[in-house]
């Protein structure tokens, strides 16, 4: 890919191969991210009052302590350096960042574990490997930051032998344009170390799912990741200028373009492809300067119909806020401290050239049109100084809750909490919130108890629809976690499909969401995506039960 | 697609099938938009004063005088309403908009006619027309407005039969759900008319392409039209909410959604795909309130340098503004009574909801720091009561000679003229710029003499790149038309490739395109493109020829 620019700056740095210590088999990140036994504990305890049963934190084991399959897979003299079948390493690569996979791996339960490893340096190597396993048939699953919560990197059961691909040491910015405002970056990377290497320039690709910290580029780009900010351009898609990509057929590299109407769109073709017809190394991304003007709001609604009215009144004004974050009363007053009836909007702009002021005026005057409530005063804006907005108050509140997240801290407690998002036209909204918080709120009092909670907020807003995204949790009876997770799981997909939803909205597909997204998506496309993988991957080895089962 | 939508308004309207008299066979729109003799003699007498030799205008044959291939197939009792093999019919769609196409057609050339076309009037027609071509066969050609500038609606040499079908009876929009801002809309129906049935509900599509008059709504979507706007949501891409599209194989429906990141998306590989994988009888459209603030300037610059960099300031500022259209020294003073050395760029801003005047001051302010000149009194702000700006001065004589074109007055003149436009990142760029003027204009110099031109302007601008879009012209030499536009055509596609360009940027890559398209897209996604066709199309009768040749 480096002969597609004519004079960009090389930043290469090197970061180290691999760059950090040993991920965590049970929490996402590395073990330096693993919370103490004391603090789990302590969350035991606070978990025991709260749903007044006794919460008990077990001791996680020693990861040597596991037993594994052996593995069913020799790999080759040739390929010894690049490839491993440690156990640890087998061990942590089994699962993903999905709460039932994490607690199977405190209870030591590793079924599917991959029977190798590799960790690629170079285009090379990653191809030698890709080679090896389309020609004995293995399964090929790639892996960036193993934070997927719909098993986008589970071995499936179906396969004689698996080698997890580890895209880790692909971790650098190798160009940045600064006239084109675009950087050339390996697919590996992680999220700080992007922005790290794009900082000093004063660039930043402006793109911050929750799993940032440990996610990798071309995670997000396979999965079509949302993005931190609520309007315009946050997703993935909108920010790739090209693609490189390993296929069992070859390489496939898209040329850099800003825009074109060629044909359809070959990226298009990958984004959201999730590991089916290849294996990303590089990405020209589109970068731009970071804010530092800004402008926050948090406006307080009565009732939570004034508040989404107001937020679709804001994003079909198109101001296009970087921020337009609804919380419903129960998230408002969880994370954010109100009084349990009132709804919080965040209303946020950013721009790293014009002052925000002007428009932050004209969001919060539609929000108080429809009812919201904030006094001048509140408006916070920040001169250009680059100063952060909204780290106090309510804002300030939910953006720790939000940033703050330490998954860790209840993994294997017992307690049952997940999320499931979606997006919906604004013409079946309320009804789709309604039938939601009916259908599977019944399903949470069966298997849950009073004892549960059932929230939601819009992450994302369009002017055609909000994408919600719901947070349940409730303690779960012991033994039982994954069937009443699955009582949960299916009464919410079932009406996120028939009440007009798409099954996820930027976690993807996965194994988990096959089924759903079969119902929602044209069974045509199924054909023509099928033969799509038929004619790159002939072998079906990239990771299959992805999207589809395997023909 | 009814079914997709809880409480939207039923807003078909009878426009009567079909709507329009007859299409003009040697012009763009209808009979009633061809210039009379005279007017095409006075255009003939400017030109010999301009080019200082002798340009006479041919009569225009009467349609019924041509001689045409007898049609190859035979019209099943059956399909006799819907099908015709009527001369008339098959001369007007023999052709698509390019010039040399018309000058053929005023010539009485027609080579490769259809033999039958079909207006069908609903899905069961149109079902039952390509069940007939697939059972025998026959190429299907879908047939929008016929104003292809590619060659995207010819018969292919290659078949024994060839049905074009025209899709002008499926003209109607059949939903308006306001709440949403989104409106069904059937594919065939012309761009006036569908601005005409959303502008009671105060909405509109806001998509202009220069063709609107006289294409449709399926030809947009299937050739990734830019639209009119120069910045952000433009392309016909980011309107499309869901799709509706038969194939050999069956329909294909997507989901409305207004984002969803469940796998690769299903409309994106529809988008662009030219006629090859189906025809779209139905899409949901994203649509917005009418604007009613404006606020427009023309800013002088002294040097073509000095604009561009002004015009890469200003959309890395992400303003987002409605027209950011540059014109080069030659284009400023052709369109706009500039000096020949002046460039100028056109700023725009627009919005249904927000008073606009601040936005364009600092759009200016950038574009003065950049050597821009203007004076504040010639900065134009609507106040919010709908009036337009714009309409006089530079910008308004601009707007004249872009909006008011009248293909028809050169046809079948002799003039060479014609345009091609790309899209490149600003790293290239102006080299990119420099070396299409070097090669283009020493083949215009040697095909048609010094008296040529050869301009550029920016039709739109990303934050990492422009669109470039030349227009060149001079007489040709009699006789050779084809010849000296095929020598000027491939130097164009040769600088467009090599020096980083892509092949088309809003213009489809038809017949006319393909093989510079085989130069830029990813070798195996031409393959992936194949087995998704093979999967959909078994036989290959949808458009052959159009992105590439058959298998």
């Amino acid at each position: 890919m480096g002969n597609q620019n004519a004079k960009s700056k090389q930043v290469r740095s090197d970061r180290g191969q691999p760059a950090r210590g040993r991920k965590s088999f049970w929490t996402w990140g590395w073990e330096s991210d693993e919370p103490t036994q004391a603090q789990r504990r302590e969350t035991a305890k606070h978990l025991s009052q709260l749903y007044g049963q006794e919460v008990t934190a077990p001791e996680i084991p020693d990861i040597e302590s596991f037993e594994l399959r052996a593995p069913r897979i020799s790999v080759p003299d040739t390929l010894s350096d690049v490839v491993t079948t440690d156990k640890s390493e087998r061990v942590i690569h089994t699962y993903g960042g999905h709460f039932l996979e994490l607690n199977k791996a405190i209870r030591g339960e590793f079924e599917e574990p991959p029977d190798a490893v590799a960790y690629p340096g170079s285009e090379q190597e990653l191809e030698a490997v890709l080679d090896w396993c389309d020609g004995k048939g293995y399964a090929a699953v790639p892996y960036g930051g193993g934070t997927t919560v719909v098993n986008g990197v589970s071995i499936p059961g179906t396969v004689d032998g698996a080698v997890t691909i580890d895209m880790e040491r692909f971790n650098q910015v190798l160009e940045i344009d600064d006239v084109s405002r675009a950087a050339r970056v390996q697919a590996g990377i992680f999220g700080p170390d992007l922005e790290s290497d794009l900082r000093p320039g004063g660039f930043t690709l402006r793109h911050f799912p929750q799993s940032f910290p440990w996610s990798t580029l071309g995670g997000w780009i396979v999965t079509r990741s949302g993005g931190h900010y609520a309007t315009n351009h946050t997703h993935i898609d909108d920010f790739v200028e090209s693609i490189r990509m390993i296929t069992p057929q070859g390489w496939w590299e898209s040329r850099r373009l800003p825009g074109s109407g060629a044909g359809p769109s070959p990226d298009r073709m990958v984004i959201g492809s999730e590991g089916t017809l290849g294996i990303l190394t590089e990405a020209w991304m589109r970068i731009q300067k970071r804010p530092v003007f800004r402008a926050t709001a948090g406006v307080v609604f009565p009732t939570w119909e004034a508040a989404y009215t107001a937020t679709r009144h804001i994003v079909q004004a198109k101001l296009w806020p970087a921020n337009l974050r609804l919380l419903d009363p129960a998230e408002a007053g969880r994370a954010a401290g109100l009084d349990g009836k009132q709804a919080l909007l965040i209303i946020g702009f950013e721009s790293a050239e014009l002052p925000q002021g002007e428009l932050i005026k004209l969001a919060v005057g539609i929000a108080r049109d429809s009812g919201g409530l904030i006094s001048d005063d509140e408006i916070l804006i920040s001169d250009g100084s680059g100063e952060t907005t909204g780290r106090d108050g309510a804002v300030g509140n939910w953006r720790s809750s939000f940033i703050g997240v330490n998954a860790g801290l209840t993994n294997g407690l017992g307690l049952i909490g997940d999320t499931f998002e979606s997006a919906v036209t604004w013409d079946k909204w309320p009804e789709f919130d309604a039938e939601i918080r009916d259908k599977v709120g019944k399903v949470l009092k069966e298997v849950i108890g009073d004892a549960h909670s059932l929230s939601c907020r819009f992450t994302h807003v369009y002017t055609d629809g909000p994408a919600p995204y719901y947070t349940f949790s409730g303690m779960g009876k012991k033994g039982g976690q994954e069937e009443q997770w699955q009582a949960i799981k299916n009464a919410a997909s079932e009406v996120l499909i028939s009440a007009g939803g798409t099954i996820t909205h930027h976690h993807a597909v996965g194994r988990m969401h096959a089924e759903g997204w079969s119902k929602q998506r044209p069974d045509l496309f199924e054909t023509a995506l099928r033969a799509t993988k038929k004619s790159l991957d002939p072998n079906s080895i990239l990771n299959p039960g992805v999207l589809f089962q395997p023909d």
